[in-house]
């Protein structure tokens, strides 16, 4: 018997054989998910609650090939006081510090109107709230609340050394294009308990969105030159550093060049740490195989 | 001996082997395209023209492997008045029919929202003045001034086939995304007599670019619907139909879908159209081999 | 405890842990699929019927992850009259009305031979009564019996639409093509409560089986022009596109062009309409990830 | 001042810069292709003779960058016996015992349908003599009169070799695929002094034509088995292995998969020797970067 | 209920929902493979067996969808004498005969350098042990005790039918090449009842590490010619035959060219036979859908 | 009429039509390539010289669609002394530095084999000097003499950020890829004037060199620990990041993943920079299209 609340973050009706409907559950928690299945009334109680919510949970817990699902008795949406967001999910780590490291790398922009740009950003108190604790991705890098200012406190760490050992590149440019990379992530992503794409993130995707906001601060900064915009938006639009990975243009100027392959470096060594720490925890020292690099990962205990 | 006039379309300052520089450079008028090569003075010869500019050649044509090339004494820019458009590029045909079809089949968009986005461009004097003389590409499909609207006409005909064979297509949508999906072109492309990409639009490229022009005139709608404002963004920035094909999204929705198709049906039959014809005139049944589509096409002469 | 009749689309003999078999079945009537274990007397039953066959079955129902399956005690084929074809699949519907207008459309071919080619398979009853319940395929597009007479109607009807826009195409040479495309899937598909590939449709393909066909009635007109069967055959051939989708050749002429892509517009409209329906049945405006075509399919629900 | 014979192998009418034509070509013997290019009175001269030819050609030879060409002064076709075969093309070498022991090899089958099939087509004389003297290919492996024989000796050599250390492949099947595989090359290619693509070759492709001929030797077998015609056919349609190299089918049994793999193995050593032959003729030992391979081979010329 | 004893393939400690760890496991023995779950105690348990080693299993049987589980009650290993290896492993057949052969075979080898080389190996009794038990694979082909030796028998027989059957292959270097291509499997591969990945085979791969195997006898030989070892080892690299399937360089000479092709005849036959006799096995004509080489497989069982 | 030296690169005899052979050349010199031909004498001219060696040139310049070529009358080996190494390739700048910096970033690797390891290298006189002076390719990236110093100077600052950077990268093991990962370059490329790929190089590859390399001493340090032997190989064999790109395994530890990483972002920013270069040299803002990456790069001249 099981009694205990949850994130509800998948929620299916389907037929039963024999007419009527059941009803398949997802719910989440900051150990993991699990299974869970109504048979009774599924139809209301589908209505009572929405993706995304709080619920209280009460069932009992069988298994089957080694996965458990919860015979669902009763399931109910709880309101905020109701619960202990730790027990949901990992509480930010570090956010605070990041951010402000984050802040001061990108205070150092000496052209004006990038500087400018960044601050207006940085000094808009609603964007900051959303954008410390939003997540990077759903699930492969940085997926956790204030997993995106880690990603790019780590970007610009890297542009900085970048800068220092190759000619040419150009420092301001370089560090406008991380902060801003990604914070069309901020609506492409639901960004709560249920970090899931919207609609909006769906159907126009995060490039586009982020483009879309920079371009609209920019557009309040008096001579914000137009060669500029141009180079910036470039390294925007091409952070992806393919088509195939869903840039509409390759990196065609340096600092586009190095943001993607700096980008591409904090992501792929943040989900290897990830999946390096989960396959520790497993006692074990090969991953299981993880179909998007196609491998599995060592975590080098011989 | 050649004296004549040329739209100048490259211009290679290069190294001469004893020290100095000679000019390589392409020209070309409604017939084709010829290369020419001067020796003395090349620097400052270069210095007198642009890309674009129509120029007076005088020299002497060599030919070498079946190409020809002209031995160049003398190269002046040309003013205006001084030279035939005719004799520099093929004149558009019908556009101006094109474009009365063009409005005509839009003006039945019933959606007030979509109909007065749509009246916003094709009542700005300065916009259509740009799109009717615009080229849809550089070389593939509908590469001639008047070309956008060419294919635009094919579009709209075919948009309101699909609409009367398939249920559930939104006629309206469908046909606002082809107004507008390809307009971010009239910046790609240099548009002139030397049609070719532009900086921004090698940087940023049609989709973006074209996405920026709507997004402007939606904001001076009032009340123009988010969600249909979703939907047209999605069909826009869908329409090359794969991110290989540098569609930062694929098609989700119906209409998208359909966009994706009807564009491509067009630029493709509009591509063999003129391959065919290109052969013919050289007496050919079998195109030579086409290395974008990989294969030579069939002019069915047996 | 369930007792109901359905088809029976798969049955699996498989090793008991401590000897003998079991027998894993799937059944399937109008409303969808559902599993079946049988324990005992698993190989003699085996034998009692055969896939596509519609049998009793009696068991009890049970559940796991949210997916149902039959603890069978009893499954017995039925012989025709004793069971309902309405309730195991979905009837054709109009069907009578889309070969009508098949017919009419088809019989506005003007070249003599194609017209009688045509003529000789639209006069042939055996060969009607198949092609009117067949099914386009096993599951993507048009997948119900009438389904190709449908995907025929809607390209029959492209096919027109096309020739008004685009200049040069050969109108009956493509509508010849529309109606051969695909007769190969009588013979390449089970084409009954099962629709399933076939030993045959496997090892050839509907491409090589529905040429066949189309060759054997050729043969049998005298004076069928040779380059007109080569365009014919070409378009039939190519009419998948590339050599990835399994044509041995790609499009070559205008109309094999023009046929690829009114085939693959109508088969995609269809797919993301059956995909669409069945979405909003549940009461979502996301599609589950369609792994063919690599993307969640949106319904416009906002 | 040159004044020989060779074979026309490409023929081409280009507009001069100043108006009128000048007449490109490309000539061959059994040393190799010279350019040729005629300015005088083109359009004439292009008209008396067709690709394929032998011709007189009179001119003087110059070079560019290493090639050479020839400034064509007269070209006239000669007739049967004004030239000698010999200096056009290598003769065939061993393609009677290769044909003599490509005979006794099929000979060897046992089951009496595949055997008097195979018998059908080895005792046409007309089938024989087109056979004898074809190439495999335009270039790349046994491309040579007799190229064919050669290529089926070792592929039925390499089968009866497999049949002998795997189990369980239907020999009789196997060297039946052997003979027919490639018999659709015949009309594929033009088999003559200029061996290209054919209109039909190009449209239909030598799988498609050479199931068309078995099919119709086939079709005056009594009782030949409807199962036994349906493993051959699968192996001649599958034997390209795969969809992308042009097979509609992937091969699906053990006789498939062997045909498919043995045919490969004998063009691509072919291929190999040739190369190698090649470039050790140029005293290198290394080949220049074979495109079609992605790939220098190395001669073992240490 | 069930008492028998397995090898014990996998084991996962899992977290259970309210606290605690259970053990998933999965065993194996010469029918087939079975999951197991274990609730009480299972931290403790796991560590009393390892992965590979034999294990005695009590616990009760259940199923659902078609697939069967032990809830296992107790799990022990077994000590050597404890238990029938022939219950646990298909025996290997042949394997003694299929080593004289392929000994003989390799005798046959005239280059001294080459036969001393290979004769170190075959005259190494601790490398015969291991060599002549080996698999070739985990699942894929000759994936059975004495499996590599059955494979190089039969690419040894195809070695030396090709040398007959191509004229420039050094025949002496292309045997070497059959017996020492695979070597590095003996240790990239754990080679006992368990055959799985090793962690130095995950992370060097068997083309380096039988490479390495090579050149340490080598380096035991006086006067192995520098260009000999080149041409072998160049051999052993290439024999993947492109860099998609793990060889860092493609065939480059004619020997490597053929070395890589009787690879994978070997590899594909052995795979079809062994789909195909488990087909048969459950009464079927076509197998189930093979990812791995995207098709059904056919036992032409019409 | 020109009379300089250059640097022989290429070197072909072809057949003259009538007989005979004609030698064409290309020479090379720190400003650029020029091609050359020679008619008279062509066979004994050839075995004058090698490929790389430095020949005095005299002959008379041509020109043909802006390229330039000699018609050679002499060309004659030169000897050490009668020519100028920096006419002849750009001399090394900063290696010595370079080197001085590398060696003191690759001494504070603490742990003690690793450290010995490259100490042996690095205390090679021998070695450095070979390595000093090598190029990192033969065109794409650092391909100047002392470029490998270059290109791993860039890496090893990388690597140092990057372990400040992320948790959990052992600098050791990562500097010491560094120094190692291209080692095998100095046998894969031939290093003096002209760089080409190497016999050797071509058949085996610098993955493969570099690890013999490195092999050979660690088998001379006593105790190099097993596992840290592995921990290395793998990054060294894993390095170009992917099958496709080369490595016969991918990286699968995080040490490997970086290496990957930054060795690609030091090479497409050290060639986006020579890009840029030779644009800006020409005087333009676009380069060429550049095939190997498949886009022309901007200088950021708007």
């Amino acid at each position: 018997m099981i009694d205990d609340y949850f994130v509800a973050v998948r929620k299916d009706l389907r037929d039963q054989q024999g007419g009527g409907k059941f009803l398949g559950m997802v719910f989440k928690d900051r150990t993991g998910e699990i299974g869970g299945i109504l048979w009774n009334n599924a139809v209301a109680v589908a209505r009572q609650f929405e993706l995304g919510d709080v619920v209280s949970v009460r069932g009992t817990v069988s298994s089957y090939q080694g996965r458990l699902q919860i015979r669902v008795e009763r399931v109910l949406p709880l309101r905020d006081g109701e619960y202990n967001l730790d027990d949901l999910a990992a509480a930010p780590e570090n956010t605070a510090e990041y951010l402000a490291e984050l802040r001061s790398l990108i205070e150092t922009i000496q052209e004006p109107h990038l500087a400018e740009l960044c601050r207006s950003f940085l000094s808009d108190e609603g964007f900051i709230a959303r954008f410390s604790s939003a997540a990077a991705g759903k699930k492969w890098h940085h997926a956790f609340p204030g997993g995106l200012v880690a990603h790019c406190v780590e970007m610009a760490r890297l542009a900085i050394a970048s800068c220092e050992i190759f000619e040419g590149v150009d420092r301001d440019l370089l560090l406008a294009g991380v902060l801003l990379h990604d914070i069309g992530k901020l609506d492409e992503l639901s960004q709560g308990l249920m970090v899931d794409y919207t609609t909006r993130g769906k159907l126009l995707g995060h490039l586009h969105m982020g483009i879309d906001m920079v371009q609209e601060r920019i557009n309040q900064i008096a001579g914000f030159p137009d060669g500029l915009r141009l180079e910036l938006l470039h390294c925007l639009l091409a952070h992806h550093g393919s088509l195939e990975n869903g840039s509409p243009v390759v990196p065609k100027s340096t600092e586009a060049l190095v943001l993607y392959h700096i980008d591409d470096l904090s992501a792929q060594v943040n989900a290897f740490s990830r999946i390096i720490a989960e396959t520790r925890d497993r006692g074990e020292s090969w991953s299981d195989y993880v179909p998007l690099i196609e491998r599995q990962v060592w975590t080098k205990g011989h």
